[in-house]
């Protein structure tokens, strides 16, 4: 690789939500920006969680001089710990970020972790590498762009950004700094694309500030809200609701619990212990005089807000009077649990606030006059869409297209596509491997694709076991097999079932022992394939056939 | 039950979408309005679709006089054929819906069925029943609302309507027919609250019309246009907008064959022959001069447009040039599968187009300002939220309260509340059985609920399965038991695994023979016991685990 060549490698959020990772590449080395993880889906049943194939890492460890975060959501941070596993390198990041990567770490029980602080506006070297820090918008505070000095010329990494021009803490993106980065001259530049379908801007978290004034105004009783534990913005507009209107604040949720904990700590939450209600105090505070914020505005089935919903949570129970907010949009996937939560919290009586009925989220993601905005303040001469699926990037692309951008300078890469940036040129030079390492029982699980087939066929049609007891000198079968189901049809229920199934086996073991068929692989093999086909044909069902031959 | 007195027993569609059936009786006899049925969720794996439990009509069904339906959707007819297998009752309903429900019985095997058609504005007598059909407009033609003069009173059931002031078939809701029935004075109103929640009116077909014409306008090459395949008035926008712009209509899907089928030969759909091109002409036809209409708008795996985006359908194939619209909402619960359809096509390089971004689809169901313009028009005494989640039966209701409907007369039940009328008095009196018939494997399924959890334990973690020789003198342990497991952690990636269980069903069965157990019931049950214990220590994971004891 010659000194004025830049690689840049994305390993995952292309074509997909999530798990952003990208390895940028020239002669003195490698950097990472972001180590972002994937929730699993029905494709991927039983899985912890899913982390971006770094295979490309490992063959290039002895490159890798360090990683940048832009901020502390876990689809940028999520595959810190497994990746510092096996690299010992440097990770950079702000104050917030650095604070949740630091109690993550400590969940793995990893010590060492050589985290470096950094502010927008910073500059650092880096490998080789002149980083830049831009300070931008986000649903987190202390989120980043990553402007990168290389041997190809300047490229900038947004992060996920959005302009909100009267945000929570009064900085809005600084727009001056992307200006002077584009003045400098920007080469290629990698923009957020969550949010490129949607048209005109993002509302202001002021909006929300103002739906929650109302909320609180009226309410009468106890004030639930429910957000994500990362959106200190958020949590910190309850705070000062429940200041307003004297409140106490309760917390509820272990992720809220901790993430409160690290904001009030590094300065980004004011909300003095005089004021928190702990979880065992809660009910001895009236309804009028509480405010609690908790995990659960996604439906998950453990998170404390779902657990009030079906009335299992141990110490909070919810009722009519109750004020409940769902501060948050339901993630694509997770509408049901959320819709399931909001029903059953009002089945329980409880006054329900969620969104889109009501304004109490935006989203942290700008939409597509952000984009335009931060194009023409940059003027990239290439335009690399990323974080999103393919839709997202190719709208990216077309409203960069209609700003001028000439379409043969925007690459609308898939993770692993390798981009090569030399002389004020771009091209794709070849696929590095990418796509998922699953993280299951707690570890990067290897054989994965066989076993998500195997759980997938599991959870629609079961497995039937047959256990033949056959002669060990002559093969023949002693007795009538035993045939065990789960998770398949009630072989009780389905008339003759058993009876046909055990029939079957046993024509099977008469026609292998005429044959002098010994070999329990062949024998196992026959049974599977008589058997699979009479249960699909009497069932329309294929479970998976699991036959035992015991020799005795 | 004495003669005055009248019940009302919906056995589906209350506290959900889909499966709505809802039981009326008196001492003259029991008739059921609409028979539906649900698909299958995350907490169903495998299932084929989901009914209504009809235990309360089997233990009367000597009551049961007939089924109405009020029109030809699944979620109100799909439960039609279960339930004529078990009942010989006359079935009324329009021309169209009988048309499907008649093909559907075709597909059953079921030749008897006696279909008795009507007509919005006919008055029928059933069971003692006076029915009156009420023309309503909905996203299919010929849907009604049932009005039925009862020993107590006249009751009204909406059945799923909007009110579209300038609909395809130039047939508005039949508001002059609800403001008589509202003069003659309603006893009570059962009324669709599926779009409870959304303010406003729902907008007219007609602005998917304009979208139909500004995309056939702009489009050089194939049009293909996904839809519900019973959305006929959606259907025959297709169709003009192909006569219009002078294109042939091709026709592909095998819902979507039928239905096109069974609408032009009733008469619903005016598309000559002439102007169909079948499937296997349709690659003759230049991109020029065809629309294709297919099944897919839900992203269903196996549906037309799902394959052609997956690049696996036999005869068509998507490419640059071509121009998809998606003509439909996603279902909650469908939105991943739509979201893939749309990623696929367009990384084809089709043109997509799809909602919200454009309006190629409008909801069927009225928003408030309709529901309330129903409610002034029938002023009923007695309002029972139907069809929807809680959460949209209250919003429902809250609706109604604010017209000045008392609360005390709003009744919001779930299904197998069994209400009472009597002397102009509405109470609830009891549950009678309700809940789901799951049909897994083309019958309904007995002892579903365990199994399900089987399926749902095997998605997630797997099974592992032990077998054990043992003397049938002693129950000594003969010889390693062998293990295997299916959508379980890899037991070779994950290191000790398999020895450390073999070892602990060892000296599971060395403790056992000491203590001469020789039960096999016993034996398993111990085996189960400390072996659940090791592997969900080992891997955070539960796996179904079987125990196999063989005597030897």
């Amino acid at each position: 690789m010659d000194k004025k060549t830049l690689q840049v490698v994305p390993l995952g959020g292309l074509g997909e939500i999530g798990k952003n990772m990208t390895a940028v590449r020239q002669e003195s080395g490698i950097i990472l920006v972001d180590a972002g993880m994937a929730f699993p889906d029905e494709e991927t049943p039983g899985i912890d969680l899913i982390l971006p194939d770094f295979t490309y890492l490992r063959e290039h460890q002895d490159e890798l001089k360090g990683i940048v975060l832009t901020h502390g959501h876990e689809d940028h941070v999520g595959a810190l710990p497994y990746l510092l596993r096996e690299f010992n390198v440097p990770v950079y990041g702000t104050k917030l970020t650095l604070g949740l990567v630091r109690s993550k770490l400590q969940e793995f029980g990893i010590k060492r972790g050589d985290l470096r602080e950094i502010k927008a506006g910073d500059t650092q070297n880096l490998g080789g590498f002149g980083l830049e820090f831009v300070h931008v918008n986000h649903s987190i505070p202390d989120a980043v762009a990553v402007a990168i000095r290389t041997n190809a010329g300047l490229i900038v990494f947004s992060g996920d950004y959005k302009i909100d021009l009267t945000p929570i803490d009064g900085r809005p993106t600084d727009l001056g700094h992307l200006a002077a980065l584009g003045a400098e001259g920007v080469l290629a530049f990698f923009g957020d694309s969550t949010n490129a379908e949607r048209p005109g801007y993002v509302p202001s978290e002021k909006t929300v500030e103002a739906t929650f004034e109302k909320i609180f105004e009226k309410a009468t009783g106890r004030i639930i809200v429910a957000s994500f534990a990362s959106h200190i913005h958020r949590i910190s507009q309850v705070v000062e609701a429940a200041k307003k209107h004297d409140r106490l604040v309760g917390v509820a949720g272990r992720s809220m619990v901790r993430n409160v904990g690290i904001a009030r700590e590094l300065g980004y939450l004011d909300l003095p212990s005089s004021m928190i209600v702990e979880q065992r105090d809660m009910g001895r505070v009236p309804d009028r005089d509480i405010a609690i914020l908790m995990t659960g505005s996604q439906g998950e089935p453990l998170a404390a807000l779902s657990r009030i919903a079906a009335g299992t949570h141990r110490s909070i129970e919810v009722g009519p009077g109750d004020t409940v907010v769902i501060a948050a949009h339901p993630i694509p996937g997770n509408e049901r649990g959320v819709a399931r939560t909001i029903n059953n919290l009002m089945q329980r009586g409880a006054d329900v606030h969620y969104s889109p009925l009501e304004a109490v989220h935006v989203s942290g993601h700008g939409a597509q006059e952000e984009q335009k905005l931060v194009l023409a303040l940059l003027k990239p001469k290439f335009l690399v869409p990323v974080h999103g699926e393919f839709r997202m990037l190719r709208h990216h692309a077309s409203t960069a297209e209609a700003m001028g951008i000439p379409k043969e300078n925007v690459f609308i890469l898939e993770n692993g596509g390798r981009m090569e940036f030399k002389d004020g040129k771009a091209r794709r030079i070849d696929n590095v491997a990418a796509g998922m390492f699953l993280v299951d029982a707690g570890a990067i699980a290897d054989t994965s694709e066989a076993i998500m087939r195997e759980r997938q066929q599991l959870s629609g049609d079961g497995m039937f076991v047959v256990v033949a007891r056959i002669s060990a000198q002559d093969g023949k079968l002693l007795g009538p097999p035993d045939v065990i189901s789960r998770g398949f049809v009630d072989p009780q229920a389905s008339n003759g079932l058993v009876d046909e199934s055990i029939a079957t086996v046993t024509r099977t073991l008469e026609r292998t022992a005429r044959k002098r068929v010994t070999d329990r692989d062949e024998l196992k093999k026959e049974i599977r394939k008589d058997l699979s086909g009479f249960l699909s044909q009497k069932t329309r069902k294929r479970p998976i056939v699991l036959p035992l031959v015991v020799e005795v």
